[in-house]
């Protein structure tokens, strides 16, 4: 900032600026319905039952709840009093979910009722217990408190969110981002959803609902988007894929986001095949595997690949079907987004490949209370994905796979992800996982852990070896990439945000 | 800025970090074709040529030249190496091109062609001479020129752009735009555009062709988001009617943007009835009138207002049909666009307006050389606009008059731009302008200037008040507001950027 009157810092505040044009839009949330206009009141309401209960500038306010209203206005209202919002991830193990609070020196916790016993204990064993505000009381509090409020103008560096990586390698790491980088996300979204091909976007005429949990990288900072356009917002509480498809109908949700995992949960329901779908979900936390991409295609549901991380705000990517050309390459990682620079440099293991290093304006600054992770991050300034990645001539980003699951076998590096996707084709499987085990003539050999469809037996290895041969002969996989072990189990262990747990399925394999 | 490795600094060269999506991708300028391609190796091209002149960081370079490639290369190519771009407006009088050329101290002058003698003329009486640079020599000089380029990364609130306002009321007056304002315009136009309802706004499938000139406001920041997302760009050079009409048809441009002015020549152009047309275009710089844009939907030209200034980079609002459902409220200076805050505080001589006033993080800081105009620009942190204007209740901004126009009469006020747009559909004329002139008994009263269609005589002031009656009873208009003198004028006074000259026809009858 220059100090000029002309100054205007960027503040999550600011993306309410257009709200007197959707006053009476709705936003829908545990049976209720609010008007932007209520929301705009709630808000200073909001900031008023905070400030009362000692929020001052700088603290922390951790929020342990389900996809809501009231999460909603904590997005707004704590960052805009220049407090820190704090997203506890419910499915995180209680012990972790303890672990989180504490790294955080949260003043203020705000829990549902489903966390109440938790949250109890865990002030209970604290030396500096957070104040306890029971979201039971949530509607009476804003009711009994004032309608004027004075947010302040803040820096735009000012620290608006933090919330805990998933954790997928040792304890979780805590995250933060300031207003500045959440506005700018939201802008550039704004820009990109509005600009992909029709039916493949996001526009102030849709209908939002979240399907990432908002604990969980803002929910992908898409509530901040659907507010700023004024879009109609629906928050299903905590997810239940039957919930998920009742408000998709009911209240004509058109774009939804999730991880391939929840996806699978929709279209394994009964009530799915009700009715025909029009509706636009992008998938991101792992790729979206083409057998599930014309799955969901199959039931209206145009499924879109995008790309980021906890550490990256999240959205760095996404797919489009236009200029590719290929329905096809919805399932990629995509294309950089505005201002957005990609790059992989050659590791040397591999001419077509490397690790995906990016610059953009809303990636984390670093790890709290973990100067050599954050220092790792972004050696060089380029934050490290710590994923295998090539940029293709289109410009789109194809992730390899995770640089710890690649596996190294023959003198070659196979990717887990492109054996998944290939092995998942398998008409008797329902999930795959392949990861790489140590092997002293090979380096690694891949094993295929398989769910196999219910009632029938997994498949055996010369039927896949069969399903692989033209993807050996044309070249996509290296004939060392056939597995020569499968595993069957009745389900593949996942992480709190959805994602499969290779460490887990080594570890059970070694 | 923070310091840390993770800083991002909002630079106008970021905006080309897509650029690999689209390398094929056409720019069309002066009969030739250029890849997106060959445009970034022409900008490091550029960097060196003007870095071989002597331009270094904070130096001022300015360009003479009609709509081109060219002027698109110095749009980025200056700012990045940390130089600022001054856009001469080429269609002030040479006294006041003189003027805003020494104001400017540009240390670089490229000239077109067209503009040698005053270029020359400049040089040779100033003190300080800038080095002249001549366009016809532009692409030898790129051509020898090597293609590296390592750009500075600099700090966003370094100014990129400079030039002057119309000056309606004196010497124009120089503003200037930082890094961070274009790229922060670039973003939420891209936003704004994209989240337009369908034929009403502007996306990466468009085809981008500019109808307000370069040197005036950056062509409304256009070009740089057409770069941004990779459309095809088509640049007319100097304006021509029946030229702007070929380039959209053979080029299919479907994207545009100008004032009245230009677009009441395309309809007087024979060459527009000859193909039935598909093109947005944005209306600014003065009020679209009503009849104005029905004659122009009859063509399948979609007017569209918005609303903007010199000062404001330009664009703060854009109408749009849907949500107001009708059509006819396109005229309307429109919604403002994320992250504006529009006022409008009651001045008390009319309960319905006020001035309107604006905050947005891409308002100039102030006027060059002039810190009383600037202080008065920027009074309470709010940015002045000196029209009156009133909010409707749906959000959308209403502009009532500049307030030097608006009539004071039987004490009440009444809008020029009201009284013309009436006065406007009268069926025996061309174009309308209404201005107050002093009146003993009644403090001010309205006069009509008209250009009557050819061959026909101008109106009488009977046919006027039958045409204003109805706008009387309901009460629209003030019964005070019809005229009571009539002038013909074969034409009406026009200032460079092709508003009304009010002034002038003030002074003309007092």
């Amino acid at each position: 900032m220059t100090g000029a009157p002309s100054d205007y810092p960027l503040l999550i505040g600011q993306l309410l600026a257009n709200l007197p044009q959707f006053a009476e839009q709705e936003i829908v949330s545990d049976g209720k319905r609010f008007t932007y206009a209520q929301f705009a009141r709630r808000l200073r309401q909001l900031a008023n039952v905070l400030t009362d209960l000692g929020v001052k500038p700088g603290m922390t306010v951790a929020v342990m709840d389900w996809d809501s209203h009231r999460y909603l206005e904590a997005y707004f209202a704590v960052p805009m009093i220049g407090a820190i919002l704090q997203t506890v991830n419910v499915r995180l193990a209680p012990a972790q979910i303890t672990f989180t609070l504490r790294q955080s020196c949260a003043q203020v916790l705000l829990y549902h009722p489903d966390f109440r016993e938790l949250a109890q204990d865990f002030a209970s064993s604290s030396a500096t217990p957070p104040r306890l505000f029971a979201m039971a009381d949530y509607e009476d509090h804003l009711a009994a408190a004032a309608t004027d409020f004075d947010f302040p103008e803040l820096d735009e560096n000012t620290l608006a969110t933090t919330f805990h990586t998933s954790g997928t390698s040792g304890d979780p790491k805590a995250v933060s981002f300031t207003h500045r980088q959440l506005v700018l996300h939201t802008l550039a979204m704004a820009g990109t959803l509005a600009n992909q091909p029709d039916g493949e976007g996001f526009r102030r005429s849709d209908v939002y609902m979240p399907m990432t949990p908002m604990f969980h990288v803002h929910a992908w900072g898409m509530p901040y988007l659907a507010t700023m356009l004024g879009a109609k917002q629906v928050y299903p509480g905590r997810y239940d894929p039957d919930e998920l498809l009742r408000l998709q109908h009911e209240e004509g949700v058109t774009f939804s986001h999730c991880v391939p995992t929840i996806l699978r949960m929709l279209l394994d329901c009964r009530t799915i095949d009700a009715r025909p779908l029009r509706w636009t979900i992008i998938i991101g936390g792992s790729a979206l595997s083409e057998a599930l991409r014309i799955e969901a295609h199959r039931h209206g549901i145009v499924a879109i690949g995008g790309y980021g991380m906890s550490e990256t705000g999240p959205v760095v990517a996404l797919s489009r079907s236009v200029r590719s050309g290929s329905p096809a390459l919805l399932g990629r990682a995509g294309f950089p987004v505005p201002l957005v620079w990609a790059r992989c440099p050659r590791t040397g293991n591999d001419n077509q490949a490397g690790e995906l290093q990016l610059r953009a304006p809303w990636l984390t600054a670093g790890y709290r209370d973990d100067s050599t992770a954050s220092a790792a991050l972004w050696a060089d300034s380029w934050l490290h994905t710590q994923d295998l990645a090539r940029i293709d001539a289109d410009g789109a980003i194809s992730i390899v796979d995770r640089i710890k699951d690649v596996i190294k076998t023959g003198g070659e590096w196979v990717s887990s992800l492109t054996l998944e996707d290939l092995c998942a084709r398998h008409p008797d499987v329902v999930e795959v996982a392949v990861v790489g085990i140590p092997d002293d003539r090979w380096g690694e050999r891949p094993v295929l852990f398989v769910v196999p469809v219910p009632e029938r037996p997994p498949p055996t290895l010369a039927s896949i070896h069969e399903l692989l041969r033209p993807a050996i002969s044309n070249g996509t996989i290296s004939r060392y990439a056939i597995p020569d072990r499968i595993i069957s189990r009745s389900e593949l262990p996942r992480n709190s945000t959805g994602k499969l747990d290779k460490a887990s399925l080594r570890t059970s394999v070694q």
